[in-house]
């Protein structure tokens, strides 16, 4: 795998200077884990909002990979520190958490990255399973994103580097959302659909929801904005699609975004219904993964 | 207090239309929480990256403040959820966790201002305490921000609202930064300064940092970096201090931010001190919030 496609980078040349690599948000140092010896067979970086989801996708996978892998399946806490990030592995499995916003995630990414190159994984594939919004979309409904806009609507991703704004684009690798999509099985009691995601920095104002501490639009400026969103082709709304394909596609690892719909837009601002449904919600797109998972497996 | 300064916001005429509100990333209903009740004599709230240091801080405050409460500074729970954000009380002040990066930080934000507001707290005063790298600035040093600039070097941040940027002043209260830097002691074995804070959306390139895992500058265009920000007055670097300010600005609530210095920049790029000198570290801008916290009771 060549991690940095960027032809602009010079971190490889940084890399290759550095004595102790030290993944400081994970905990993880060269110096006291072989990283190599522990990591190189990963295949897969699943990565989702919060460590106990994580933890759930790893546990289930452990059930789900056992027969695959002849056993070796027990799920590895890998990261010591588990203030910002925890990290779970399962065999070529790795889950992880970003919490919530492109800043955290990409904290997160970098550091999965590195360790993803100083292992010597080839042919790595992520995905982040998460929830979001929908625009005109019913509940439990899981979208994969065939592309994520900023908060300005467009296929890019901006970072300030030295002072400066750089866009990265925003790019969706359309073979492997084909591969996700025929993981939805005819039988599944929920739909499975393929559809822009717009990526915000921000939860309230950001994804026009009125009720925030900040709100300077009205309900029709609110309608307005989300049909606008379903004409470009805007399926569903989350905070941190964009920000993860434009990093992946910037270091040459594959990636796609799977999220389940936990409330249509068009018709509330926040879930209604009962935790343990919206707990079911998030299941699905773990589903998807798992599956997509064995069956790469099973193709090796 | 008047929540909603920003004369363009139809916030407060939004939420007066809902029957039940709902904080949906802490948990709580304003019809299972007597918000009233529960949260009226909250004067200060502290905020902080990771659950575990604002539980550390809720328990210091309610052994520091047993006296002056009067015996009423247990710490109390408030977040039914914690996978996002923790959140608890002691007393008139609340200690909650805002995770990593201005997205992360706002929504949190947005919950604890509707909190505010519900509960119809008075003269309520917020703290950023916080971890940064600093810019000339010796390891274990605290920084008091006198203002923050954005990654672009600017005294503003930028939220994208219906597609479009819209930009807020960052604005610090120089009368709380006296106050707080007036909370430093003379015999403490650590400096306390004051000086802008760089805000950015990203550890890695945002930081000028040559260990990420894409990196497309060179040491020296760093080092130019890093003392072209010290020509500005910038004295450390992190995560949320500006997206902060502004909010707190646009809503009426006063707010500083107090961050330990955990690396030199100019020096390194990872902290290289052993964890429980950082531990020791973390619990500086801590002190000096109790001391403000116990200053501001004993004066009422």
């Amino acid at each position: 795998m060549r991690l940095f496609r960027d032809k602009s980078s010079s971190a490889e040349s940084h890399l290759a200077h550095v004595q102790e690599h030290f993944l400081y948000h994970l905990g993880i140092s060269s110096a006291t884990t072989d990283i190599p010896a522990t990591f190189k067979d990963v295949k897969f970086v699943c990565i989702g909002g919060t460590a106990s989801r994580m933890e759930e996708l790893a546990q289930h996978l452990a059930g789900e990979l056992g027969l695959l892998l002849n056993g070796r399946s027990d799920v590895m806490r890998c990261s010591p520190k588990t203030e910002r990030y925890s990290l779970f592995k399962v065999g070529p499995v790795l889950c992880a958490s970003h919490g919530i916003g492109v800043a955290s995630a990409s904290v997160l990414l970098h550091e999965l990255f590195k360790l993803i190159h100083l292992a010597g994984c080839v042919d790595v594939t992520l995905l982040r399973i998460g929830t979001c919004g929908g625009v005109g979309v019913e509940e439990g409904t899981v979208i994969i994103s065939d592309g994520a806009v900023n908060g300005q609507l467009r296929h890019v991703y901006t970072w300030n580097v030295l002072g400066k704004p750089i866009e990265r684009p925003v790019v969706a690798d359309l073979d492997l959302v084909s591969e996700l999509q025929a993981c939805a099985k005819v039988g599944d009691h929920f739909p499975t659909i393929v559809g822009t995601t717009l990526c915000t920095d921000d939860f309230y104002e950001g994804q026009a929801r009125l009720d925030g501490a900040l709100c300077s639009f009205t309900v029709q400026d609110k309608v307005t904005f989300l049909l606008r969103l379903r004409e470009l082709g805007v399926r569903n709304i989350e905070m941190e699609s964009a920000g993860v394909l434009a990093l992946c596609h910037a270091v040459g690892i594959r990636a796609a975004v799977a999220c389940v719909c936990l409330v249509d837009r068009l018709v509330s601002e926040e879930p209604k219904n009962k935790s343990d449904l919206l707990e079911e919600y998030q299941r699905r797109p773990q589903m998807l993964a798992v599956r997509f998972i064995k069956s790469r497996l099973a193709a090796l």
